[in-house]
């Protein structure tokens, strides 16, 4: 799909996450990873929903600053689960990961996925960017302790906002999703490449 | 999740899709997959989105009749791809798979999937019965004429009701999912999961 554009460009993904690595193999594009320290201080007053976009810009520009102005595409990418307003982030410990797990089963929650891609213009300074946020609704079966108490001891949920992944066992636990599988994961894929090809 | 229904029966599943098999491996048992021929016509005058658990049961009720009176949990399921109220199934061909892939297009379209449950009870003749069908709503992306060029120059499309597989180069495609997106892929592996608890 239009990998033209793209084939000139270095793909840099600013993010650690298997799971992110997994999904923009997708592209079909070669891409390296690399990610750089950001400071993940979230502005007072911000709304839970416009985080994720936010700290995508953040990962991004850090990764962005360290080729300025090779001929590179950088995408950032971060995640959160929402539960009413309140963000569902890693869980700390096990207890954590059972206190999310039992506020989540049998409701719907919101998960946000902010997206930044920064383009570089070759030997200049300047640069060309596009951020989308992308919101998907999910539901919850009904679980019981002990399905939670099973699911914690995988170990799943230890490394995954909101403690779990739609990906694994998770998804024996999700009824429904309003949005998009691959966002939820991590990286809105077909809505990442419509934002390159339109850039 | 509550294994130990399971463990003392046979789980077969009444299918030779590998994605199938892949997904029904979420539930953590040991299963055999195996099929049996039915007879696919459709009675005049069913709705699109009937036909599915429809098939699913015909499909079930082949392979359990191989295993009467066996302790077997057979699980039977089937996919179709609804324009309107027409079914898209496996495209004959390329420019068939064209057609479909250019109507689906920049449109909303429904996935259902049936799904048959058949519990045999050991000894006697009874059978336990339990179906359902999980019906998301898809939405494609606007694809140009290339662009579904190159989708079916990939070969992908070719073995799949409405020519695409959301879980392969279809990821790209795919703007938006109502539903679940398992059942999508073949298998609505958390709802069969609770209906298995049920029963």
């Amino acid at each position: 799909m239009n990998k033209e554009i793209l084939l000139k460009k270095r793909l840099i993904l600013a993010s650690q996450s298997p799971r992110r690595r997994e999904l923009i193999q997708k592209l079909g594009l070669p891409f390296e990873a690399e990610v750089s320290d950001v400071d993940e201080t979230i502005p007072e007053g911000m709304d839970a929903v416009q985080v994720p976009e936010y700290l995508s810009g953040l990962k991004a520009k850090a990764v962005y600053d360290l080729h300025k102005g090779e001929d590179v595409l950088v995408v950032g990418s971060d995640t959160v689960v929402i539960l009413g307003d309140v963000i569902f982030g890693k869980p700390k410990d096990e207890e954590d990961a059972f206190r999310m797990l039992k506020a989540l089963s049998g409701n719907w929650h919101k998960v946000a996925t902010g997206v930044t891609v920064l383009s570089g213009v070759p030997g200049s300074g300047e640069i060309k960017q596009s951020a989308f946020t992308y919101v998907s609704d999910v539901k919850f079966f009904e679980l019981s302790d002990e399905e939670i108490r099973e699911y914690i001891a995988s170990g799943e949920p230890m490394d995954k906002a909101g403690s779990y992944g739609i990906q694994q066992g998770g998804a024996l636990i999700v009824e429904r999703i309003n949005g998009d599988f691959y966002s939820v994961m991590g990286l809105p894929i077909a809505s990442l490449a419509q934002t390159i090809k339109k850039m």
